[in-house]
């Protein structure tokens, strides 16, 4: 008799973005004629960068030719594309890498749900409470964790509470963890981490033997100076991080699907005789066996996001999107409320009014100014009470939902 | 401190195709001069259809303009590819599904690695012997294996002999398993099953309430009437079976990447109170928490392999490599050699002559005739003493190939 994983078991029965559409179509369907502006779910509205079109393009039409054809890639992805990667995202930061520590991949969400694989069931991890919840959906489904609580918390996990008396910034764990998923600029607040913060986290790893699982996902949209855009500018982390890169919020890929993980070949986890094994080795022998490489006309695509003209198209894609996150967070807090985020990231983090509960607060939103945001209380339960939404819709529907904001609510 | 998943270490450190080139490579440096024919990794060498040529680059064209682009797609797939499925791949066999049965994915290999997740690690699974090593592989990470022993074969996995007497044809097995790893047409013997044969399979797993994991990567290459190209076309096996199908041998995608999995909504599996579980939401679950999606575009050529034009395209890249097939398998047995598949496949198996070990007949082929090939002991134990060539290459290359074998050997 087939037995399931009952550690699936465990996870709540609907889902956060399912929950949302549900209540918007029923709000649709008993207001036909409402004009719905949607700033939830964190997908681009831009299309693909010319550059990016072309190089795809061309790349389609050489796997129609036989002399130009190419069948099954290395699963770690082409070097034409990693080469750019380091010259481009890395060295000019300080940060040298090689060329079998970056993995190619389809989405780094993906990556982020199966690096927890390469890791004992034995292993405590540590999360940011409000988080992106596949770090937890998927350590859960693996069987990391005990039965969730009423607040939505599982067993065994450490949770560290973002709050507004900490700005927003995770607090060290004060009882042992082993794995640390660290999100900055972080989704859903918004907010990123000095070097200096940075550091104690890596100081930590280093001392606990802890592995940091650094999520950069959104690093294209800090604009400020001394931000640090990789987890490998802080002295040490080569020796204790890994981390998530991806395509899909830096050039509109959401929808093309192309992200990478670096693991730099000191990063070690042991055995239960104290030996240690490469974390890259052991990503390497997964992603080999479980996994063939992103489609060849994709990886031209990412290519081309570091050709000039590619690189000029991003930016001014950025600048667009954090042009509505400024006009969101400057409109809101001239609205009276208090908001996070929006300066290095293309989420705003906004307090709900006289501590309304957030789903009370996505109600009155849809209901009152007909907009839809994503309720804090998704993302965890120290969400509840804050509420987010996104820089990428467009300038139009981001003005106009401004507007009623400030008017209608 | 962070503890490995010792599972890991339980795999040998050496894969087929890395010694393949380990060897190809000295040979070539001790004999710069060979003319070496590859008919060795099942990678196909024709190019993509004009019609999925032409429908990719129309895809990426509607990504680069802001009223067709897309974003995040379904998890599972766009429907537009989905209903093309189930209109040309299952409807004309008598076969129904609903388009929530369908899961589109970038890979066969990743759903057949990923899928045994859904299940309990105390599952015994049942692999034919020789094997796609994926199967074993993904199921020893998991933890679902003892160790490995001299013989290449992992504890608690019951292997299922494909031997010259049983016609390569796995028997059913004499002790209690729960997963069930077919793969018709086989890789690596080539060899398929009737539906008499298949109905036994799905009988055995109704009494037993297993689950078969039903690989029909190469059903496209079936020629003869007769030899069912899904399992679904066997009565009961909704109840049973999950199957896997995929683009990249089908229509040369395997650079290109896309596949799909069929999960009928009445395979079950069980908890430890006995209660069911739907296997169709729990991969639902899986995909939409660790999966984001196939490329637009690639889904866009995908549904063009359906076009009247892709159709022609594709059966005449078929006939192509089945013409292939044909030469090798006659060519060989003229020559004397005992071979199976071939037929419906596009693999054929070799007995090594004189009961040669496999990776001595690899050296002296790749030594006397300059040909590589794969040796059957990659595939597991009772691969030992035959050989794997494959119908990928080129005409001329395969024409040579078998006559260098013939003449040389």
């Amino acid at each position: 008799m087939a037995l399931v994983n009952e550690n699936y078991l465990k996870l709540p029965g609907s889902y956060l973005f399912s929950e949302i559409a549900r209540r918007v179509n029923k709000f649709k369907k008993d207001n036909p004629d409402a004009d719905i502006i949607r700033l939830g779910i964190g997908d681009v509205t831009r299309p693909l960068p010319p550059a990016v079109v072309e190089a795809m393009k061309k790349a389609v039409e050489e796997m129609g030719r036989q002399e130009t054809f190419r069948g099954y890639g290395p699963e770690q992805g082409y070097e034409f594309l990693i080469e750019k990667i380091i010259e481009n995202d890395f060295r000019p930061r300080g940060v040298e890498l090689a060329i079998d520590e970056v993995f190619v991949s389809d989405g780094a969400k993906n990556d982020t749900a199966n690096f927890q694989e390469l890791f004992g069931i034995g292993n405590i991890l540590a999360v940011s409470d409000p988080v992106y919840p596949v770090y937890v959906d998927s350590n859960v489904m693996a069987g990391r964790t005990g039965p969730v609580n009423a607040k939505g918390q599982f067993e065994k996990i450490v949770y560290l509470p973002c709050t507004e008396e900490n700005g927003m910034k995770p607090p060290l764990p004060r009882t042992r963890v082993d794995m640390i998923y660290l999100c900055f600029p972080n989704n859903p607040t918004g907010m990123t981490l000095s070097k200096e913060e940075l550091k104690k986290w890596v100081d930590y790893a280093r001392e606990n033997r802890s592995v940091i699982l650094f999520d950069a996902a959104y690093e294209a949209y800090i604009q400020e100076e001394g931000v640090p855009h990789s987890i490998f500018e802080v002295e040490g982390a080569r020796e204790v991080a890994v981390e998530f890169r991806s395509f899909s919020k830096t050039a509109g890929f959401t929808g093309t699907r192309c992200a990478y993980t670096i693991v730099p070949r000191e990063v070690m986890v042991y055995d239960s005789t104290g030996k240690a094994h490469s974390l890259n080795s052991l990503w390497l022998r997964r992603q080999t066996t479980k996994f063939n490489g992103v489609s060849y006309p994709v990886q031209a695509g990412a290519a081309a996001v570091f050709s000039e003209e590619g690189k000029k198209q991003v930016k001014e894609m950025i600048n667009y999107y954090m042009e509505n996150a400024r006009i969101i967070r400057e409109g809101l807090e001239k609205a009276g409320y208090k908001v996070f985020g929006g300066v290095n990231a293309p989420y705003i983090w906004l307090k709900t009014p006289g501590n309304m509960g957030s789903w009370d607060f996505f109600d009155k939103l849809m209901k009152d100014a007909n907009v839809v945001g994503t309720p804090g209380a998704g993302f965890g339960a120290n969400g509840e009470g804050y509420f987010r939404l996104t820089a990428f819709g467009t300038r139009e529907n981001t003005e106009r939902a401004v507007e009623r904001i400030r008017t209608r609510m």
